[in-house]
């Protein structure tokens, strides 16, 4: 069962999902497994089909059976969903603000091979990944329950990966998020005071001062952030000014995966396959018209730790600035 | 060097704190080291002294020498610090926005004996250490670069901590967080339109539901939030209406420690030690005044990892409702 509560003073809401943990011992950390168990245990391996929720979407041969083997990506719902249309709970009040934590929670598992990752997997794969998420937003998008999509990875067991199979999460979130809302906000305000798209001025400026670039290719640029918050984060924004994900065209589709696994694969053999979390910021999918919005994907390797400073001010304190991170993706050995 | 960057879209502020890390490998994972050589080379022990800068205070005997030993609690600038009036920047831009991370970073060193942890050591020495607090953040307020002072713990490497000596850390700011800022208008909100505390009355509702009290002695109660963000996070609220930290009294500063050492040491028993973090939300010391806010600790044991829906949203998931959290404080064996 889960809900959405209020904080009644900020009134930030939280999704509570009890599903998955039950017992004390759930939170003690596990020493950490070999690779045969894991494999002979994951449930997202070939021929353990059985041991997740039924598949909603499966890139399989036309003749193979649903929930067997031969596919090459496969959705189906969480098994412990943190959105799920249709949950009864208590009537809210004044003080005590819930509502149905509706919406849907799928996994999108990225292969059929345990051992690779986005950042190892062949391009064609990445593509198909791609193309998989831009199918499960359209159809979630559908969803009346549903305002947001969030499509997320977090790879590695540091970065809040319950598993080790490379997958994706998708999340249709019944609210706007409140850090979507607040690029909204910011970027409705650059559009009526500037008469411009804030991220299509980014990516100019950007281009020009030649400091924060990463990677650019014919659809694609990516940068380090100005006001990075993490070490090393990326961002990769399509050069076309487009307001939601799902408007990706074919092209894009082929350059996405490419500039994907460019700046993951930079991650991996800088820092040796890190842990890292990556998500889509795109539109609300709730009716209305974002057309000052430009999506685009946001990701950082996991090499640090937040603490109670974060935690209580919402501001992050970041060691390595955007300037010597750029410099150290394209190839410097040391961070300046 | 250090530096406020402020994101153009979101208007988030990011601290810059570029003395920390320099090379790649500082970012490698330390191999989990014995607690001899933590003590042989930790500069917060007695006798290293002189591996810290040098103190702004310390409760010592009045014939001892200033940074020798013989001190119970010893506080110092952090040696890489996030906020330090005096640094030059560069001009910010309307693009990129900057200005100098002014301010103060300190170090409070909670006991000579480097094996206690605030859970385990003497009441008095606890009481020591707040009456301390209440000090440096008194000094703090009146440097006129500060605007908003931050008390934090991270007790663990997991929880953030780079050293295992129990200590806090006070973030002096040049600017009121956001999160802050939130609560204060939630606050504000409130007072105006129901003419009543809002923590005032949450402190009430939740006395008289008596579901997610944890505990409660003369001065101050401990409870579960409604909308916990974090599995088995509390809130230390006092019960008189103070809107400053500053303001605690004497019989408060006894009933604060006792009540702080409760919970702490209910997650020492419940979960063997963990790591946890928590920190102290009071007003500004801006010149303004907030009559309407309630300073309060929250603290939550650091049990499991932010994933990037919660680096995409700014929501939580959390899999704990504080109803359980709070029978399973209270004794019960198992979370329901």
């Amino acid at each position: 069962m889960g809900e959405l509560r209020q904080d009644i003073v900020t009134g930030q809401w939280v999704v509570m999902a009890t599903g998955r943990a039950r017992r004390p011992t759930d939170f003690t950390r596990p020493s950490v497994p070999t690779l045969p168990d894991e494999v002979k245990d994951c449930p997202f391996c070939p021929g353990h089909e059985l041991m997740t929720p039924l598949e909603v979407l499966a890139i399989r041969p036309e003749d193979s059976e649903p929930n067997s083997p031969g596919w090459q990506v496969r959705v189906f719902p969480n098994k412990y969903p943190a959105f799920m249309t249709g949950e009864e709970v208590e009537p809210g009040t004044s003080m005590l603000p819930r509502r149905p934590a509706d919406g849907s929670h799928e996994v999108i598992v990225h292969s059929p091979d345990h051992s690779l990752s986005l950042a190892t997997m062949p391009a064609e794969q990445v593509e198909l990944v791609l193309r998989v998420y831009r199918h499960r937003y359209r159809v979630n998008c559908q969803d009346p329950h549903v305002r947001y999509v969030h499509i997320i990875v977090n790879h590695g067991r540091d970065s809040g990966a319950s598993l080790e199979h490379s997958h994706s999460q998708l999340f249709g979130v019944p609210l706007v998020p409140m850090l979507v809302m607040q690029e909204l906000a910011g970027a409705s305000w650059h559009q009526a005071s500037k008469g411009e798209c804030v991220y299509c001025r980014i990516i100019s400026e950007e281009q020009l001062a030649r400091q924060r670039v990463i990677s650019a290719n014919r659809s694609f640029v990516a940068l380090a952030p100005f006001a990075s918050r993490l070490p090393f984060e990326a961002w990769i924004l399509p050069r076309a000014h487009q307001e939601s994900f799902d408007l990706i065209n074919e092209e894009q589709l082929d350059d996405f995966g490419e500039m994907l696994r460019d700046i993951l694969g930079r991650y991996s053999e800088k820092f040796d396959n890190p842990p890292f979390n990556y998500f889509i910021h795109s539109a609300p999918c709730d009716g209305s018209e974002y057309p000052y919005y430009h999506w685009h994907l946001e990701v950082a390797p996991k090499l640090t730790t937040l603490g109670a400073f974060e935690l209580g001010t919402s501001m992050m304190i970041n060691i390595t600035t955007p300037e010597s991170a750029t410099q150290f993706m394209l190839g410097s050995d040391t961070l300046t």
